[in-house]
Parts: C-alpha cells; sequence; structure tokens
C-alpha cells in the first residue's frame, strides 16, 4: 500500500483491514463487518456519553416520514429532492401518501416537539438519535466517506429564544472538542457561506478536516435554525409572561465520516493506524515460540492477557499457528496500537518486548508492571497521533495571493463577505468556498476579488 | 388504571410510563422517548453481552434488498409479499429494480455469505445484529406488540452440516434462558406445526409467553433452516476431504414484544413494574422535608445519591419541588422497583425507609449499609418478579377433553401429528395451534380430533 496516491490506498487499507465489504448489490450500501461496527461503536460510544453528560436525551424517531411533513419546509425540501429515497408500495398496495426514507430527521422530529413543547418549563428541549440515513448518491461512492446508507448522529434542540440556541452551540463545540480528542482528529470549524448553508438554517459551522491528498472532508455541522423550522412545523410554547412563542432550534450531526478520517487521516503504507480510545484491540500478544516446546511461551502469554484483560484494556491473544511475521503484519494492517511479543528471552528478563503501530517504535516493559506501561504507551501514542494530524493540518493551509496556480490544499484569502466575490472565486479557480472561520480569527488584508480591505479571511479547498 | 381490562390497561401504562409516543403521523411506526429507549437499550445490552459470550460477531446489513436477491428463496418470498414496503424511486428518477426494506435480513445477509464461507475453516460463522424491521401490518397496531416499524434482534449462523446446526439451537434456548431470566420472564418452547413454520424453514420453535388476557404473545423464534436456503443462495465450503458441500443454516430472533411482554406480565393497577436489571432507574430517593427547613433532608439525600452512584447503582434523586405522594405516584407508573424515602425521622434513626414497587412492601435498612441493602432488596424483587411470573404462567396451561367450552387460556390436548386433525382443530376452536412441546414432554393420551392413541400434546391459544 503506498499512501503517496491516497485514492487507491484509502481502498486497499480499508480491505485489507476488514472494515467493511462493499460488494453487496447495491452499491453505496455497503456491509459493516465486525471489525468496522465494533470501531464505528466505539466511536459512537464516545459521543453518547458526552451527550448523556450534557442533558441530552437519547431517543429513536421512524425511519419512514410522510411526504406532507417532509413538504413543511420549503428550503428543506429544495435541497433534498433530488437525493431521497421514495417508499410508494406496501405490499400489493399502491400508497396514498408517498413515504421518505429519512435522509436527515428534522421533519420526522417536528411534527412532535410540536406536541412536546407546551410550555417555557419544557425548554431547552435536547434529543439525539443514532441511526441509519438515506442518500441517492450520484458521484462515485466511497466507503465510510460517501455512501448511500450513512451511519449518523443527529442532535437536536429547542430553546426559549436565539441567544439560548447560540449557548447550545457553545456546548456542541466543545463535546466535539472531546469526541475529535478521543479519535486524535483535527478539525477546521468553518462558518459556511448563505448560498452553502443548510437548507432551511440561520447558519451552519461545518467540521472539515483535511485528507491525505489536500482535499477537504466534511465530518459533520452544527446547525442554528433560529425559527426557520418552529413556524412551519408550529412548535411554540407558553412564556413565564403567558404569550406564546416560537422555539429556536439547533442542530448538531456527526457521520461515519468519523471513521473515514481516521483511516485517511492517521493510516501509513502498512494500513489503518487506530487511536487507542476506539481500537477494538488495543493490544495484541504474538507469542514467539521458541524451538523444542512452547508451553512456557504460551503460559506467560496467557498470563499477560488475563492480566491486561482484568485491568480493562482491550487485548487479543493471537494463539494462531502462524509464523510471527505473518502476525505482525496481519495486526498492523489493522491497525492495533500496541503489539506485545513475549519469548523466551523476554521471560528470563522479566519484560515483555513492545512495538507501537504510529511509530514501529520498539522497547521492552517490566513484565510486573505492564498494566501501567501499556497505559502509558496508550497515552503516549493518542498524544502523538494527535499532534502529528494537527501538525498536518496546521501545514495544510495556504495563504495566496492570486487565483492562479493553486497548491493542493486549503487555501486562505481575504473576502470581503459579498456573493458575487465568493461565486467569481469559485468559478475562477474551481475550488470550494468552505467559509469563514468559527468563532472568527485575526485577519487584516483585501478581498482577493475585488480588493476592498476587509478583516475577514476565507476558507477554500477542493472536497472529497 | 385496572388491568382486568387488559387492552385498555395496556396502553394506559405505557403512557403513563412514557415509554412510547405514538402520536407520529404514520400507524404504527411510534416514537420511542428517552425513557422507552433507555429500557429497550438495556434489554439490548443483555442479549448483544450474550451473543457476545457465545463467540458471535456483530455486523450491519443494509436496510435496503433489491427485488432480484429477495426473491431467490420461493416460499420465503410468498411469506412476505403482501407484507413489505417498496422502495421504487430514488430522486426523481424510477429504480431498475425495485428495493425491499428489510422484513428480516436473511435475503440481505446471503448473497454476502455466499462470498464469506469458502472452506470448512471458515464456519461455524455465527453473525448478529440488532436492527429495524418493517412489516406493512393491516391488523390494528399496539405499542410494542404489533408495529410496522420493529425493533428486531436477530442472529444468522451457517454450519458444516446439519448436527452442527442443531447444536447452535441448543446453544440458542441456553442464551434465551439467560436472557429471559434478567427480564424475569416466563415462556413456553413450542415448534411450530409444519403449515405455521417461518418461510423457508426446516422447523421453527417459537417462544411464546402468555398474557393477562389469556392470549399468547410471541416473543421470538428459532429456526433450524438444513440448506433450504444455501441452495438458492449457493453457500457452499470446501470440506477437509476436499469436496463442496452446502451449509446449514440457523437464525434466532427477537423483537421488542420483549418490553410489549414487561409491561403486560409484570405490570398492577399502578402501571409499570420494571425488573432491576433493565430498570433506567433502579432507585428513586425522595426526600421528605420536614416543617421549617429541609437543608438536612437534602443533604443526606445527596449522600445517598452518591453512595449508590458510586456502587454502580442506577439511581435517581427527585429533588423536584413536589407532594412526596406526587413523586410516589410518578414514579410507581414509571416502574421503579425500589423507592428510598428520607425524613428527619430517618435521619434520626441511622435509617432509610423503602418500599418496592412489585409488592408494595415497606421496610427500613440501615444507612450506613445501604448498598448491600439495596443490592439484595434487587435480587428478591427479581426472583420473586420471577416466580410470580411463571406461576401465572404454569396455570394458564389448561387440558381439555373436547373441543367445546374452551377457556380463556393455553390449552393442551392429545394430537395425532396430522395436519388434517390439526387444522380442524382449528377450524372448529378459532384458537391457533401454538405447536408440540420442544424439546418434548411426556404425554400419552388420545388425539381429541380422532381419538387415535399419541404421545404428543399440543398446544393452542388464542394469539395477541
Amino acid at each position: 500500500m503506498d499512501k503517496k496516491d491516497y485514492a487507491e490506498w484509502y481502498l486497499e487499507a480499508v480491505e485489507a483491514a476488514g472494515l467493511s465489504d462493499k460488494r453487496y448489490p447495491i452499491k453505496g450500501m455497503n456491509v459493516w463487518t465486525p471489525y468496522g461496527w465494533k470501531i464505528m461503536s466505539l466511536i459512537d460510544a464516545g459521543t453518547r456519553a458526552e451527550m448523556d453528560a450534557t442533558g441530552h436525551d437519547e431517543v429513536r424517531f421512524p425511519l419512514l416520514i410522510p411526504e406532507t411533513e417532509f413538504k413543511k419546509e420549503a428550503d428543506h425540501i429544495k435541497g433534498f429532492d433530488s437525493e431521497v429515497y421514495w417508499v410508494t408500495h406496501a405490499g400489493e398496495n399502491e400508497l396514498d401518501v408517498r413515504l421518505v426514507v429519512r435522509p436527515t430527521s428534522e421533519t420526522a422530529m417536528y411534527p412532535m416537539f410540536s406536541l412536546w413543547v407546551r410550555s417555557h418549563q419544557d425548554l431547552p428541549l435536547k434529543v439525539y438519535q443514532i441511526v441509519n440515513t438515506f442518500r441517492y448518491e450520484t458521484k462515485q461512492t466511497r466507503p465510510f466517506i460517501r455512501v448511500r446508507e450513512i451511519h449518523f448522529f443527529e442532535a437536536h434542540t429547542c430553546h426559549a429564544d436565539e441567544e439560548d440556541a447560540q449557548r447550545q452551540i457553545e456546548e456542541d463545540l466543545g463535546i466535539l472538542e472531546r469526541v475529535m480528542r478521543r479519535l486524535c482528529l483535527p478539525y477546521h470549524l468553518l462558518k459556511r457561506t448563505d448560498w452553502d448553508k443548510f437548507p432551511g438554517a440561520h447558519y451552519t459551522v461545518g467540521i472539515d478536516t483535511v485528507m491525505p491528498n489536500g482535499r477537504t472532508l466534511q465530518l459533520g455541522s452544527v446547525h442554528h435554525y433560529r425559527d426557520n423550522f418552529s413556524i412551519p412545523y408550529d412548535i411554540t410554547y407558553e412564556g413565564a409572561d403567558g404569550k406564546h412563542r416560537h422555539v429556536h432550534q439547533t442542530t448538531y450531526g456527526m457521520s461515519e465520516r468519523l471513521l473515514g478520517a481516521i483511516v485517511s487521516v492517521h493510516g501509513d503504507d502498512s494500513g489503518i493506524v487506530l487511536p487507542p480510545a476506539v481500537a477494538p484491540f488495543q493490544a495484541v500478544i504474538v507469542p514467539i515460540p521458541k524451538k523444542g516446546g512452547a508451553d512456557e511461551v504460551m503460559d506467560a502469554a496467557l498470563g499477560l492477557e488475563a492480566v491486561l484483560r482484568e485491568a480493562g484494556i482491550r487485548v487479543k491473544l493471537d494463539a494462531r499457528d502462524e509464523r510471527p511475521g505473518n502476525k505482525y503484519y496481519y495486526w498492523e494492517a489493522r491497525g492495533v496500537p500496541i503489539r506485545l511479543e513475549i519469548g523466551a528471552r523476554d521471560i528470563e528478563n522479566g519484560v515483555v518486548t513492545f512495538a507501537r503501530r504510529d511509530t514501529g517504535e520498539k522497547g521492552t516493559m517490566a513484565a510486573d508492571s505492564v498494566v501501567g506501561g501499556v497505559e502509558l504507551l496508550m497515552e503516549a501514542i493518542s498524544e502523538s497521533m494527535r499532534e502529528k494530524a494537527w501538525e498536518f493540518q496546521r501545514a495544510s493551509v495556504v495563504d495566496i495571493a492570486d487565483m492562479g496556480d493553486l497548491p493542493e490544499s486549503i487555501v486562505r484569502f481575504g473576502w470581503c463577505g459579498s456573493e458575487g466575490c465568493g461565486l467569481e472565486f469559485e468559478e475562477t479557480t474551481e475550488l470550494k468556498m468552505l467559509g469563514t472561520p468559527y468563532p472568527g480569527e485575526e485577519y487584516d488584508g483585501k478581498c482577493l476579488v475585488c480588493g476592498k480591505p476587509t478583516k475577514t479571511a476565507a476558507y477554500a479547498a477542493r472536497t472529497m
């Protein structure tokens, strides 16, 4: 696998790690194999813990949405109508009202929110769900990155006013920070341009990470809706003053692209490299049998496994009848953060040999403090994966002074903020405007298009 | 709520506990509210732990199945064609091949199994998923019991031969026993008649529980498929002898009806009663404020909450500004197994007052050993709920000697095993044949229909 050719490398790395099977007979609807699903479940578990800790309630809304509800918010349907799946028949019957297979759940949830929210005491309403969403992608599909059945996290909130909704956005960004820290992933927060925000949103903040090929991948987004949905869906509450008002709403969504980013950002020529927090196996033990009897080595390996498992470390003993070298290769491709080797000489010396997946570094740790040793190593690995990834992301932002000869990376430039200049930039460069930094960064320059002085920088890139 | 009128009571109990919202604009597709979803998640967690411990791998297959794959097994499609949802359009386009919204996943999984299984070393293949399935129900819907979007657990396995598949069935029944023990639910295992087995199955064992109205509810089933699916889906393996053979398969499924059964079996006139293992809150603390200052009581309540939470007990401190009586009523309706009350007198006496939700029994426990006290109480509650439920189930089986004047319960009678007698029995009594006990029970009598001597008893009932 050669990561220099990222597009090809990505497919090979996903395949070699056994994360997904794309031979299912519908293009872009892939099978989550046990290993891939386990990683995704560990990612979800982290998100769930953050949501629960911030007072969000987990719910499950139906998959299907009546066309009549779906069409209530005009901008929203306009954004989705070319890419939704329609259920039109049940058994032998044609349905009176066609049903949309959820592309996202605003239009499923909001008719219910209208029933749930009565008084200011019901606010804020904070719910989330982890479900699959469906988009009829016409572009080329790619596991985790562009699929038609999308494993998706979505939080939806209702607030008494715009300011409280704004506070929710800040809370969401705190959650995001902690989720991404676990995954060792860097990201940009970019407030999307008005012509690119989510259909129906007041504003959208995109969460973007740069891929090895210099293109950006949108991992998720946070939206402030103001009352754009609560008016058509009639979500009102009675204030303490007895007056009825429309709620202000937000949403926060992230998808299985998180896993696509883990593969892309951390992987190397040997395959994927998993952050310890979401690795199904944080350490794999490979016994190195000695000639003429491996009992002692296998006993030591079993003991090591028991000690680590007892300490809550996800560990796998690879006891297969295979050459150690083949096992190394196998687990490297699966991204296991730490390999522990144990042979006759290690036993004699009272040590365990380790190898880090991220750097390839090898060393030994004392056998009698292996739990602490592995825990320290996991922290060091996480920290180093995080730093390396952030460093790459920082280096990938290039300031440009004109629209010619563009680098293969994210570009930054002065922008007066007008739609005219933005669209002209996009047309000339064939890059996509990602928007402006959120919450903002210092800048002093001129609009790259019209030359007007500006305090705002815009970011643009090719996107995945 | 009066449980004597079970049908009405059930809806009231579900509503009062806040388990589900059935006002979603598609009949039979209900919203899982936070409390209901939490219980279902705890049920799922128990199932998942059992599956993982028996070497099953969790996977996720796509929701949609091409009509071409769906139709490969002729009996199977015949069983489902009147009750599946069809996706026919995507965006503005009519699809070339219509897509079925999964009613169960045999036809989604088996084309992939055909790729995954190559050699005898790939066997047994044991996977499961927890997903939603879809059936276009035309009968009256009822939360958890008869819905159109069904939260579903399904395990699928492939084996080298019929005997190994049979061993899987035995393992499944062991898992079932442990799952049901946690839920304090009794059940019958009944081998379905040939005319009622799952479409495509060699045989089907139904898992039935009796409801308060004497009708039975099928909670799940276990199927031995032999090679009935592996032939049309071409799932073969190369044996150690170099010969290619078709695998033998099994499936094991259970649905959200488990929650419907918990509500129905354990509930009483005050609402639902939750088994401690799946109660989102195992204990609720209600402080009893004393006149003229409740600080001391609230401090003690907070201390109690901290101690119990630290011990891993799911506990809720109800600190709302409400009369204690209202709180009792509120948490009773939500089925919380243990209520802990703490007032000035309790503090003086160094005790905590408890009330059991299942029996209403009240008492006190020493404040300094409250963790042990609550744990013992949970065990006692579980054991007593289990016994009571099994006792009701045992009493609900009535031997009958003729087909007239039937009791409102499960009936048992001699059956010669012929389809003719079985169908005549069903037609005459308007009961449904549930089948014969699995693995079998001693019986010596005569066929109720034809009078021929038989060693087999059949069970029949009205079903939900």
